[in-house]
């Protein structure tokens, strides 16, 4: 028999604690929920399950739900013994769960709840049980999220007035234990700054408690805790990281020890911000963003090479049709989850899982083309929020990268129906070829060389941010590509791209024509920059003009920027993916290349997952030492290509690149 | 200013509630959850008003939600006292609540919640909120269902084998208080008759109990309390009578004993089963189906007038889209609430109820629309259920009935969005024609002068049941309809009609065809029946020729059947519509017809709601007095009409028909 594990509707867990998650922002004393419809699991669910038992004996259903089984012609108690006498069985079990999500566990010499399952949720067809990693035994409880926990404590404490000061050394994201003596007091004041923490007023997190408040306080983001108190000193401060116990399996260090740094700051921001599901940032807005989500996964590919919080979030994000909203309410951000979803599943090959989410990622495409104009364009409709980009975008009508997004995801839909073996009912490839045609038709200046933001608005602005896109996704290729490159990319007179969000795609975009160098300069500029700021883990943005406290500003308030943010850990993915050069060519990383290119860089080691394997390099100019545990590499160095067997060692000549 | 009340997402309570009542049913010491999905109030919602103090104020956002206040450009926590300076402002509540669904309550000088609030869940347009009468306080909670309770006792209790048999003497429902002395067990088993009650090992409802428990039970239905156990004598054993705060507006008395037994049988049956919403029965299934509902919003018009039963039925019933399945997964039951929300309409008038349900009702259309075959027939598709009545119905393709209800049901969509001001944007009235015809082409036997239930079949079975329908809604008219009363409905030889829920069908249209004496019969002899076997409210059904506890017997199970079921309070309405013949001719009521026949009776004595108003009849052959207190009546005594002026007293000479 497999493992026991407990079981639920599958989805329930992640719809489940992207609810509680959804709800944990806190500003100002306020609890913050957020912005857009929260989907809920299912208040109960039937389970079942055809098996033979080998022998007589018994069974039981262990669950905090409640419900019944329907075993032997007869209705029986959960959470009570259930004989099973040796032969063919079919059993039932029919749960409901008002708080939680229906669940339940068995483990047996007859029986085990395992991923052989099936379970209804009585308006749509069965579908195979959920489970995850850490739910094995009858003790575990499905509704806490199986977080680790280190001990922590201040590197450093100092009376201020009113009160003490601690510091626990670096961006730190977990419960805060304090002990008030009976009849005491005391403000915690949470601060990813010192600024903040000792600014009572606007500190983002705060709370007043006293001595029968529960001492262990929520899991929150901090760095320096300030205790504001008459008797603070009495007051006993402890707390633990809370964390998931992921592992890198991906490394990168270079000559150049700035970077190295960079490198191990994006690391501990992406952990930082690896959950339930990817956050935005760990202390505001504490939400899954799925733009932010999108670049989340593409870190995670080649940091982690695991595809669990991936999986979490995209199927959080999915949530429950209907969908009456885009995602997070944003245009933009429903296409990157379907684009999301393809990458997925080429990444990691994990059919089974496609074929969960298929269903959601239909009716979400259905919405998406539901609210398309006469062209075919993605227009603002009500409720719609075309993001992109803060900064300079003419949004009047129909905006081109929208557009680019949309067919990009058009293409995702062929690819993904053709992996399950759909004939596709609208026809995806010919919806792609239909707005090829008209993107360049109503965005493409001939004159300019560029494809221009809006056609309706007259203006024929030329942004980076939607030539960017033209070349990330593929979209301009030929002649058409070097003019975008040469004409918006490469122009230094066009507005440059002031968000480090969409400086990542803009980073990524110049990797791919060749331009390491200057995304490896940004590093060390940008990242360096905040590493000299004394930043301990990545900023939500960073502008080498501010000083001191102008750095912990964003949206009108003085500590609103987020100190922690997924979105800065884009060197890893750039180092990974353009330096070292490792990417999957086929489904599941079976065929991949390895193509390293050292840029600026005298010397470098790195390590990069690959499916189930990894690659490993280490260059000192003008030799690669290149190894894998796999087969199905190529090692690819200008036009020459070099197949690599596992195991072997091979040493190439690396012309500097 | 108005009444300050508390307030939340629109539909949010009744949801909430329906879905604490489908996971309450109980049966052999097991959970039952119900068997189709379970709709989930809101998470998160937003509520806005704008408003104008006239001086500074204090105003407390009173909720047991979590969340926050957005006003005057700042985040404000809520249970906290804000304060409001005079002037224009706008005020934004935007809660979260995981466990039960997001309200609030504010009560002060410059600002109360009432019905102008806006509401939003982020993901559609804005609509007015919801609230609900008792709960107009602080302290009120509105995730308690506000029933009131009286006091019970037993009026016998007995030694019997093994510990004490209570009787409380009639059916009733409720919290059952049991007192276990320390160190003591008690088994407690619930009867709706004595015989269940005695037998634990049968009895539905039972469960074993010990001091440590809560002494107050579950509300449940019973008459009888079985405790069992060792020092049953030392075990105090009380109750409450749990009910609803409605009055019955119509009363019936006649010269037959046994008929005002039946009534006032009935309407107790009828108040045991109207609580959060209707239920089928208050022991098995608790729970709330659509076609029983249909029968007790037609019923509740008469013994209440009163719409807010049937309200939160209807509500609870659309549930939340997307629709998946049928209502309770029943074609049939789909149609009866499209149906309803019209005969609900068309009875109360209220507009603004009609429009808070008509997306709804308009997404539950569309799914009944989307499974119709190429002839616009209903037809079993993937997780129907085609339900019309148990007994011999030929089910083979479509049947019939269902499309009868059908073309009822796309009427009813012509007669709502007329009301409402809209095109339709599919034409109903076209459906329905479209479905006449169709209906007459496939299911119209020329040679038995009848609807045949099935023409894929080939055996051109004629049912009471069908041809009940196409009298009943209008289907058949003219020479048709004389066909098919003669060939089908009067035809002794078509097998009976076995189910007291097709029953009321079918004596209603008898009624409608003139047969009140055949109704009349029936109640005596059905109803009567039951209270000569010593029912003290309507059983789920009723079979003559069964002896003792055979009556108690359904679905396999020794106590099965329910005792007390809405259906079985069909009286009422035969009554009131027909015997004292009082029905609306327009909306609401505004005009209406009192058509008074006696049948058998020599003398009756009726008060029959009408709108906000009252028709009271008092009959003493041949003579009869009819007296209004609101406009609109038109006495009818075959073709003659008089016109009925509140408040005056007209004496009529009735003939007997």
């Amino acid at each position: 028999m497999n493992k026991a594990k407990w079981i639920w509707y599958r989805g329930d867990f992640e719809i489940y604690h992207h609810m509680l998650l959804s709800c944990r922002r806190q500003e100002y004393g306020c609890d913050y929920p957020c912005q857009w419809h929260i989907s809920r699991p299912e208040v109960s669910a039937s389970f079942v399950k055809d098996f033979t038992a080998e022998r007589d004996g018994v069974v039981r259903v262990v669950t905090r739900s409640k419900g019944m089984i329907r075993f032997g012609g007869k209705l029986h108690p959960v959470n009570e013994e259930l004989r099973v006498p040796a032969g063919e069985h079919r059993i039932v079990v029919e749960l409901y769960d008002i708080e939680k999500f229906p669940s339940f566990f068995i483990d047996s010499d007859v029986l085990v709840t395992d991923e052989t399952w099936i379970a209804e949720c009585f308006d749509r067809a069965p579908v195979p049980v959920g489970w995850k990693p850490g739910f094995f035994s009858a003790g575990d409880d499905p509704s806490v999220f199986p977080f680790e926990y280190a001990d922590i404590s201040p590197v450093s404490s100092e009376k201020i007035e009113g009160g003490i000061l601690y510091d626990f050394g670096r961006e730190t994201f977990g419960p805060v234990t304090v002990q008030i003596p009976a009849g005491e007091r005391a403000t915690l004041v949470y601060g990813e700054s010192r600024a903040e923490a000792t600014d009572p007023e606007n500190a983002l997190v705060r709370e007043t408690l006293n001595s029968s408040d529960d001492p262990v306080r929520p899991a929150r983001a901090f760095r320096y805790i300030y205790v504001k108190s008459e008797n603070a000193e009495k007051i006993g401060v402890s707390a633990q990281y809370e964390y998931l116990p992921i592992e890198d399996r991906a490394s990168f260090s270079c000559d150049r020890e700035l970077v190295n740094r960079v490198w191990d700051l994006c690391a501990y921001t992406f952990h930082l911000n690896s959950r339930e599901f990817f956050l935005d940032g760990i202390k505001r807005d504490r939400w899954v963003w799925s733009g932010d989500a999108y670049q989340s996964y593409m870190i995670a590919r080649y940091l982690y090479g695991d595809p669990s919080v991936s999986e979490r979030t995209i199927v959080a994000l999915l949530g429950k049709p209907p969908y009456r909203t885009h995602v997070n309410t944003i245009n933009d951000y429903s296409a990157y989850l379907i684009i999301s979803v393809w990458e997925h599943y080429f990444a990691g090959g994990d059919q089974e899982f496609l074929r969960s989410v298929w269903p959601r990622v239909k009716e979400l495409y259905a919405f998406i083309v539901s609210r398309l104009d006469e062209n075919g364009f993605v227009v603002h409709r009500q409720g719609d929020w075309i993001f992109i980009d803060w900064g300079v975008l003419d949004k009047e009508g129909a905006h081109c990268a929208e557009q680019i997004l949309l067919w990009r995801t058009h293409l995702a839909m062929a690819q993904l129906s053709e992996v399950l073996g759909e004939t596709p009912e609208a026809d995806y490839q010919k919806s792609a070829a239909k707005l090829y045609d008209k993107i360049y038709e109503y965005f493409w200046d001939g004159e300019k060389g560029a494809f221009i933001d809006s056609f309706t608005s007259g203006r024929r602005f030329v942004t980076r941010q939607t030539n960017v896109f033209a070349v990330l996704f593929d979209f301009a290729d030929g002649e058409k590509r070097k003019s975008v490159i040469e004409n918006a990319i490469l122009d230094p007179d066009l507005p440059q791209i002031t968000t480090p969000y969409f400086k990542l795609y803009e980073l990524m975009a110049l990797c791919k024509i060749g331009m390491l160098g200057t995304a490896q300069d940004y590093i060390e500029s940008y990242w360096g920059g905040m590493l000299r700021e004394g930043a301990t883990s990545v900023w939500e943005a960073y502008d080498p003009t501010q000083k001191g406290e102008e750095h912990f500003a964003m949206y009108g308030s003085a500590f609103g920027k987020s100190l922690c943010h997924a979105w800065g850990s884009g060197p890893i993915l750039l180092l990974s993916r353009w330096c070292a050069g490792v990417y999957p060519t086929s489904v599941g990383g079976e065929t991949f290349r390895v193509e390293p290119k050292p840029g600026k860089y005298r010397s470098f080691a790195a390590s990069v997952p690959i499916g189930s394997g990894k690659v490993r390099l280490r260059y000192s100019a003008p030799q690669i030492t290149v190894e894998t545990d796999v087969p199905g590499g190529t090692f690819v160095c200008g036009d020459a290509e070099t197949p690599l067997e596992p195991g072997r060692r091979y040493v190439f000549k690396l012309n500097k690149s």
